[in-house]
């Protein structure tokens, strides 16, 4: 599956809210996630623009891998993600098998849905308020026009500045390192 | 978790499904399993005795890695099980984050149960007819007692030679490297 994405920062969540119920998106589930994200012992994916984590939800565990990003504007990569039994024993064999725990992103996610969009409204503990909009398309599809629609979305609620192609990991690192 | 398990070659399933009857062991489900054994980026797994390995059964699909053996005799070792949602993207993952296919073992594997033990009758395809006795073990019990356990098991059963250290996924390896 590519997922094509694309975050911005917002000024705040209440206003935020009021738009998308105006604009008639669908407000969806809450979800605390919790994302464990693992360093490779062979390659060094802030580099090669990879991912993998472990996410603990609410309901569910994931083991999700994201490939490198591409293009330049959106967030458009290759994503593999299944549930899985349980974090801890994930956990247990990415080190064993030479992978070690980089870092923790904790987040308060507000899903709503919009045609076929999926927009969240994300609260990161540590971070300023986002909002994500992202559409998924099944194998080789074309993903430029995806972006533009996206972009298009995002005007329609005022946000035309503040997109950020970094991820919430990255810009937590980023804070810790400053 | 630890499991201590001893194999041995059989003559036919036949004369040992009677005598496991006789014992009184329970047989339990038939399964056809099919595992897929994958090399990691980093060791390699046959010098540093582990395994990493996606299985398919009829009902499930697990990951599965098992650590070194802990002595000689027996094949005590770390294993860790989690069920899985999809062979598919397992193996899709492991392959993006530098594993690679080795090789896969089928078989039939019928189940007994009898006291706190695990029995199998293996139906290996390229192998003769194999059978394996199994204990768990939580965390750090000692496993000496239990795997004296399995070679008394096995002396009631007639079997006194034969005993097999090498996995099933090695056996095949030696016969096509042969």
């Amino acid at each position: 599956m590519i997922e094509v994405e694309v975050k911005a920062k917002i000024d705040s969540f209440k206003e935020m809210e009021k738009r998308l119920e105006n604009l008639g998106a669908v407000k969806s589930k809450t979800e605390f996630q919790e994302d464990i994200y693992f360093a490779s012992p062979i390659v060094d994916f802030a580099k090669t623009d990879e991912a993998l984590r472990i996410r603990t939800t609410n309901s569910d565990t994931f083991i999700t891998y994201k490939g490198p990003k591409l293009n330049k504007d959106a967030k458009t990569r290759k994503e593999v993600e299944m549930t899985i039994e349980s974090a801890a024993k994930a956990r247990d064999i990415f080190e064993e098998i030479g992978f070690s725990e980089a870092r923790t992103v904790r987040k308060n996610r507000q899903y709503y849905t919009y045609e076929n969009f999926e927009i969240s409204l994300d609260d990161v503990e540590g971070l300023s308020p986002y909002m994500e909009i992202e559409i998924s398309l099944e194998g080789n599809a074309d993903y430029s026009e995806a972006q533009d629609e996206i972009f298009k979305l995002f005007e329609r609620l005022g946000i035309t500045e503040g997109f950020e192609r970094t991820s919430y990991m990255e810009l937590l690192e980023n804070i810790n390192s400053s």
